[in-house]
């Protein structure tokens, strides 16, 4: 049994600061990611694409933030769980949670955050019978580069503001854009649904609804979609493509987290931002893309604050009735648990001769 | 007159960081700050001090802090109005704002950000006569470097947690500490009031109460205070000290800003963390160490995420009803004000030979 203060599921950027912020507390964490390595997506899908809004970096490369990151946690001793999944978690009679992978390691903490990411969403796939076998090949469940979409003729579906959004922004770049939804009714800001309507008006956004697209066609790779339209009979017709992009949002890929009774809306964990991103139940923390509270922004700077005020909450947990006095870094140096210290050079006081 | 959309009071950490984040919503910012340069206290006081706590950065030092910020931002054009004083704010018919300094140069604009930090409060001084005379010779009215007492004889003033909590730390710095406070009780956590008892039982700290420092002893530097003690009859003795330091909590310096009907509470301006950092008026938003609300942490990273939260607010404000799409900077790049573009190198399809 891996015994630790805070056990943190999740070791992308967010889960790595949570490192360092509990140490200032002297509280210890292991980290359990499904990934081999840590650093989340930002190792994962894009290490060597910069990021521009990391505060004060005016650019990072994605690799290096995570290396930084746990050069600045290392005095802590973090420990991880890598390569395993957090599959099931039991609330002891003391209130302390066991927390199991789903290759049985054991991990008990009086706290548990959870800092999944977006890897703990997956898109939401619509049926249609032969669409697993272009998911490399020209269907894309989500937009991560629009640049792939320059000079290509893109049917998006969907219905909400990521349907909407992204056809206005490809008109730009695409060759042709065709949207199709179920409904003649779109759910999104007025602005953009206004937007919509005035470039289909101009020809720029090929429009099609009550529709619905029931098959996709292409041998290597997606060369059309079939289209069943049902305005008075049904209809059924091709449209030649090259990607086929459905954006019908994320469904929560929490796995068996999903059952562990947390409140779920918009497909993130529910989290109390007015004081510590605790979520519905006690003592289990959501910081960073996976958690939502009004006004939320899944941006990494939100998290490391997110993390942070988390820790103060999970000192109270860990040490009732004590009160944590904050002193700043600047002035009171870093203790590591590895017997390291850090501090501001000390003044002296000597002649120049 | 100076138009802008976002006027910032303060040009520290988190005023720095806020032009950059409206930069990214097309939104433009003017930054008003009392000191002649950009920084805040990071540049005013410690700038070659090393912060150990800014997200992915295990050192940095505070004006390096200050530079990268400034550079982050550049491509945003941002205004200074530096080394003036904000002093007063009229509301305007359409709900806008004109902000005049000390110097009488105005501003206008349809948010105001108040980022003022704690350069914007001053310590509660009391009222002994002779105490100005040795503001720099062995009064101070905060602890900013705890090593200056080291083998020194320290007299602490006041009954609050800042009191307690120095007093406890200084035992294992300076050669002797002494406690005055004007009542018996102390309003504190439960544990440092606790600390202080054992720690005085140990004969570690010399606690006087009910008592009041009331005289200053000491020709070019401080040997020593009067203190009057209050038990059945009035008694009036000296303390023999190198450092006199009454820690009474800080009271706002806002100035002419605590005019402007901002509600305040324990010495900051409140405001609404559940969503958007806003202040009792609306329009005008606190962000960073000048705020405070359930949880507040006076630390640089918090400010960053409250800045950020506050752009997307005064987006809204200021392009009431439209919507602005949330897009990563690694996927979409950044584009100055000052016709610059920033964006992740294209992938290209090329043989290698």
């Amino acid at each position: 049994m891996i015994k630790t203060d805070i056990l943190i599921i999740g070791a992308g950027p967010t889960g790595l600061f949570t490192v360092f912020e509990a140490g200032l507390l002297k509280l210890k964490c292991h980290l359990i990611d499904a990934l081999p390595q840590p650093g989340g997506q930002c190792s994962e899908i894009y290490p060597k694409k910069p990021i521009y809004d990391i505060p004060a970096y005016p650019e990072i490369l994605a690799g290096d933030l995570t290396e930084r990151l746990l050069e600045q946690g290392k005095q802590f001793e973090p420990g991880f769980t890598l390569g395993e999944r957090a599959e099931t978690i039991e609330k002891q009679d003391d209130g302390t949670f066991i927390v199991t992978t789903n290759k049985g390691t054991k991990h008990h903490a009086p706290v548990v955050a959870i800092a999944g990411g977006l890897g703990s969403f997956e898109p939401r796939k619509p049926k249609i019978h032969n669409i697993h076998l272009y998911e490399d090949t020209g269907v894309e469940y989500m937009i991560k580069d629009p640049e792939i979409y320059r000079d290509k003729k893109v049917v998006i579906a969907g219905g909400g503001d990521s349907a909407l959004d992204w056809s206005i922004f490809l008109t730009d770049v695409a060759k042709e854009v065709t949207l199709i939804h179920r409904r003649n009714e779109f759910r999104g800001a007025l602005d953009s649904v206004e937007k919509v309507q005035e470039l289909k008006n101009q020809g720029k956004i090929n429009l099609i609804t009550p529709a619905e697209v029931v098959g996709i066609l292409g041998e290597d790779h997606v060369t059309g979609v079939v289209v069943e339209q049902a305005q008075h009979i049904k209809n059924e017709f091709e449209i030649e493509c090259d990607h086929f992009v459905p954006l019908f949002g994320l469904s929560p890929k929490l796995g068996p987290i999903a059952d562990w009774g947390l409140e779920i809306e918009k497909n993130a964990i529910k989290v109390n931002n007015a004081l510590d991103y605790q979520t519905n139940i006690p003592g289990i923390f959501a910081i960073g893309d996976v958690n939502t509270y009004p006004g939320k922004l899944k941006l990494i700077l939100c998290g490391f604050h997110e993390a942070t005020l988390m820790c103060q909450a999970a000192y109270q947990i860990i040490n009732p009735g004590k009160r944590y006095v904050l002193k700043y870094t600047t002035v009171s140096g870093i203790d590591g648990f590895d017997g390291s210290r850090k501090e501001a050079p000390k003044a002296v006081v000597k002649a120049i001769e």
